[in-house]
């Protein structure tokens, strides 16, 4: 579920206070910073009990892979973490981890935000080597946007194309549908996840009410299920043991927080969580992005015309009002989203430091910047729509296909 | 679901009121009669809405087949419906309908009273010669009774046993457990459905409270969905315009009652119900037959001596107090289990009428009635023995393969 989805939760009213005192409030449907519009991450850390991620935690990642760090793990977009030095053990140890993510298809294409954690976890999947599940929640956009199933499911195969897109290995990525792949093993894991999680639980961690439909009410323990090895006896046999790491953006805590309560009673490790910062909307943090309203996102089916034009009209500056003012005050990179996507998608730190420092002592022009990002996100959307174009049906099929896959736990 | 979940179930506040006031209580999980211990069904007719079923209807489905009805029907045993006129018009334009009825695994055996709708729903598939699909709610039983999935899983094939040994037509029956055939359409269908239904109104027609698990709430969906063809694509294809028809026992009528609400939002017709009495503890119509107390019923599985001993020393007599006394007033019929028992199981209408005359008038004795019953439920429960032993589990495969059954639509 995405922050989209807020307006078809009610929160609850505590939370509704909150948001009306100035508190920022995450949720799977909704993000609202605080009240200057902005999310304060280390208060979210707090709030969620997650544990920052450290630059201590982003060496031995580096160590141990041999490789660099990911852009988004240097730069803290990739900032807080729940045991992820457990699955790092393990790693250094020798054993099996299995990445899972997922994605509601609500939209004909991804958007730029969408493509973080997708991004991060195909770095992930290549640097470690693991296996890779990704859910494709066509269920609950059915339960929570009023999709016809029929629509969802087209959606979640269209979306699935974006992914591949990305540059998963298919020998070791299982992409399914929920309304394709739930039922045995799956179905059976959602049940006892279920039978552990009273009403009373989720209206306190999702603040679902006695209004919403019972679809909605029992989906946590489907969002929750592929967090366990034993709903995918292709892949793991009847392996209980293996670890799960969960790559995802923050408003997801929430799921996996459940699913971490309930793991032990299930016999089952607790799955480890990686999590990013939002990806900002076009008109700022405070903005949010929708595939109901085209002009707040960058979609990875933009026109370069497109690109071009959301950029320059929409993308919210941070820099002075006047050129005079710009020149001796610099602009506010705190604010600025050309800058912040910027930091998103330039690979290069030090251009990337070169920008910030020119933009932000105003020797560098708005213009100029919004210049070098439509140049970057033309090449980066010119790029996903080539690798795109090559995939057929027939790899939809390969990573969507239930097939043995012992092979993907081996490294 | 049956009366025996009682325990697990918080009815709503009016409910209490109302069980606390002496009136009746009848949920899925609950039976409770009025202030005399006695269910009022003539009231009950009311309350749900459903029709009774009169012997003209009775007649017709005797002409419309050829064939004297079963003693259930001419007893008023099954005594409500919903639209089943409409299902009797479909077969004398010689459209198809089909048979959806269940069971809940919880008990190694079955007992008399799992029996009645098992036995009907045999005798109306074979006088209609039509297709059956029939549910093990092994997941239910997960939920609502703690039971592990493995025993509950076990339990389902067990019974599956029982029920087969009833004799129903391969060709033409579909006996899944829901922890096996759960997905692809059947979880569109539960979504679909769960989509359709708030919090609310499960509270509303079942009692569920905050308190509850998240698959108690849902799984009202579950139990809905086969009154829906589109759920067995193996044996209706694609048609959506199979009528369904669920013989069950009157508690399960909110489950359907639901069911009948959301079918036209799917672009399904309504299931038509014909819907059973309850089947009196041992101790009387007040008691509860229940797993967990073996004399509270008689099992399929109890040898010729538990019956005898059970019927001996626990069925309640509606008999004189004192030899002198049975012999002035007679035994009072509305209250005597041995003689509830006979009405449901002696198939000789003339032998069971002499006997209700001279119990009635004293001139039987209690003990007399009893040896009658013990003989009939030896005979009924060795010949059910008898046929279960022949029930190999290549037979039960071959009753729960999902494979193609077109055949079944033709007669």
């Amino acid at each position: 579920m995405t922050a989209e989805e807020q307006q078809q939760a009610t929160p609850p009213a505590e939370e509704a206070a909150a948001a009306e005192s100035g508190e920022q409030v995450i949720t799977p449907w909704d993000v609202q910073g605080g009240a200057d519009g902005k999310v304060d991450y280390n208060k979210l850390i707090e709030q969620f009990g997650v544990s920052s991620l450290t630059q201590d935690l982003v060496q031995r990642i580096e160590r141990l892979t041999g490789r660099p760090a990911h852009p988004f793990l240097k730069r803290g977009i990739i900032f807080a973490h729940r045991d992820l030095h457990e699955i790092l053990d393990c790693y250094e140890r020798g054993e099996h981890f299995y990445l899972y993510t997922g994605r509601g298809p609500s939209s004909e294409a991804l958007h730029l935000g969408h493509l973080v954690p997708i991004m991060f976890t195909q770095w992930l999947q290549e640097v470690f080597d693991v296996p890779l599940v990704i859910q494709l929640t066509d269920d609950e956009k059915t339960l929570w946007r009023g999709l016809e199933q029929a629509e969802a499911r087209r959606l979640a195969r269209e979306n699935c194309k974006d992914i591949i897109a990305c540059g998963f290995d298919v020998n070791k990525t299982f992409i399914f549908s929920d309304f394709e792949y739930v039922g045995g093993a799956f179905y059976r894991h959602i049940i006892d996840i279920q039978r552990c999680v009273s009403m009373n639980q989720v209206r306190g961690i999702f603040g679902l009410t006695q209004d919403d439909n019972i679809g909605k009410i029992g989906f946590p323990a489907v969002q929750a299920a592929p967090s366990f090895p034993g709903v995918f006896p292709h892949i793991f046999g009847d392996r209980k043991d293996v670890r799960c790491l969960i790559p995802c953006a923050i408003d997801q805590d929430p799921y996996f927080r459940m699913t971490r309560d309930v793991a032990p009673r299930l016999g089952y490790q607790k799955p480890a969580l990686i999590e990013a910062r939002f990806f900002p909307a076009l008109q700022g943090e405070s903005g949010k992005m929708s595939a109901s309203d085209p002009n707040s996102a960058v979609f990875v089916n933009d026109s370069a015309k497109q690109i071009k034009d959301k950029i320059n009209k929409y993308a919210f500056s941070g820099g002075g009002a006047t050129l005079e003012e710009h020149r001796s005050r610099g602009a506010n990179l705190d604010i600025d989203v050309p800058w912040k996507y910027l930091n998103f998608f330039m690979e290069d730190d030090a251009k990337l430091a070169a920008i910030g420092r020119e933009y932000g002592a105003g020797r560098m022009l708005t213009g100029e910047v919004k210049a070098e990002l439509i140049a970057l996100l033309t090449d980066i959307v010119g790029r996903h729509q080539q690798a795109r174009t090559q995939v057929t049906e027939d790899i939809v099929d390969a990573f969507m296909a239930v097939r043995p896959m012992h092979s993907a736990l081996k490294r």
